[in-house]
């Protein structure tokens, strides 16, 4: 009796193995040849999932958009007060241990990549500038912004500051650790809270 | 007689032709191969330059580095009011024209491409960080900082927002255009200025 393979679980295994190759190879090293290989699969077998190398790489790009997406709504429905809340789900979207780094790492040469191939799919918007417009929104409803701020530039700013400590984080993890990513993040917080 | 060609201006011309390639193919299409071919120059005539394709994208990088550096030093030499300085000498570091655009997206494709490369010059230390102390112990010379602010943390989010501004302007460039990084630099300014 042939084995029963979870089709789904198939494919979350092959974009492991997909983020594993272009973690320790970068992007030029994502061959089809390479994954199957690190997924100990077939090339014939890997193809059966996936027939292009761009539909796995896009695969393998949402599933971490998916699973970054999960964990920001269990946060959200969590009953930390308001503004751990936003602290913590500012802290999801920057690389504070190795799994994340791998994603962050994954999704920038990914970004970078498809840059210059038109035919893929548009990667550059993940998303992440409307989740930092529903972080400021939240906050200015439930009445914790400073006077006088302009919800527009702080989205941008804010966004900006995120994606700019990860890649940070990213290319200098000696000095962009842990507590400096907290420390900054949670004194922008502030700086944009009203006081009390 | 030969015709004398000035090697400086020779190379430079490389790093230029590295560039446009990077630019319009990505890190994976410059090889020694394109970069002579969009040069204009034989294979021989390039490896005259430069033996290595390493060499030659350190050289296209630290030239890129060198330019903006140079930019730098003049705006800050010249007669602006602190503040003013400050704001422009951000603003070299972001990229608000097409030139630029070119300069941010090959570091950002070398940054990572290096990433792989553990023989290949560190390209992560590109000064800006120290660059961003520079221009925060300035402001605190001329006491223009709010009390109480947290220099080293102050650094560490204006180097982040410099950088993940300039890669939405990369990314992003209809939303993340002049105007909006102008607004969202002179508004992170005011925020950590002393008022009046």
């Amino acid at each position: 009796m042939p084995k029963l393979v979870d089709h789904e679980e198939r494919r979350n295994h092959i974009a492991e193995a997909t983020w594993r190759v272009i973690l320790n190879q970068g992007m030029k090293g994502a061959t089809v040849r390479n994954i199957a290989r690190e997924a100990g699969l077939s090339l014939g077998a890997l193809r059966h999932y996936f027939s292009t190398q761009d539909e796995l790489l896009v695969f393998a790009m949402k599933l971490v958009k998916d699973r970054a997406t999960e964990r920001i709504q269990q946060i959200a429905m969590s009953d930390l007060p308001p503004k751990d809340k936003i602290l913590n789900i500012m802290l999801e979207l920057v690389p504070l241990d190795e799994n994340k780094m791998a994603e962050m790492e994954v999704w920038f040469a990914f970004t970078f990549y498809t840059r210059h191939k038109n035919d893929v799919l548009d990667a550059q918007h993940d998303g992440i500038y409307a989740g930092m417009k529903k972080l400021i929104d939240y906050m200015d409803h439930h009445h914790m912004l400073r006077n006088n701020l302009d919800k527009e530039i702080e989205t941008e700013k804010l966004y900006a500051l995120i994606d700019g400590i990860a890649i940070h984080a990213l290319l200098e993890p000696h000095r962009v650790n842990k507590e400096r990513i907290k420390a900054v993040l949670s004194q922008h917080l502030d700086s944009i809270c009203a006081e009390g």
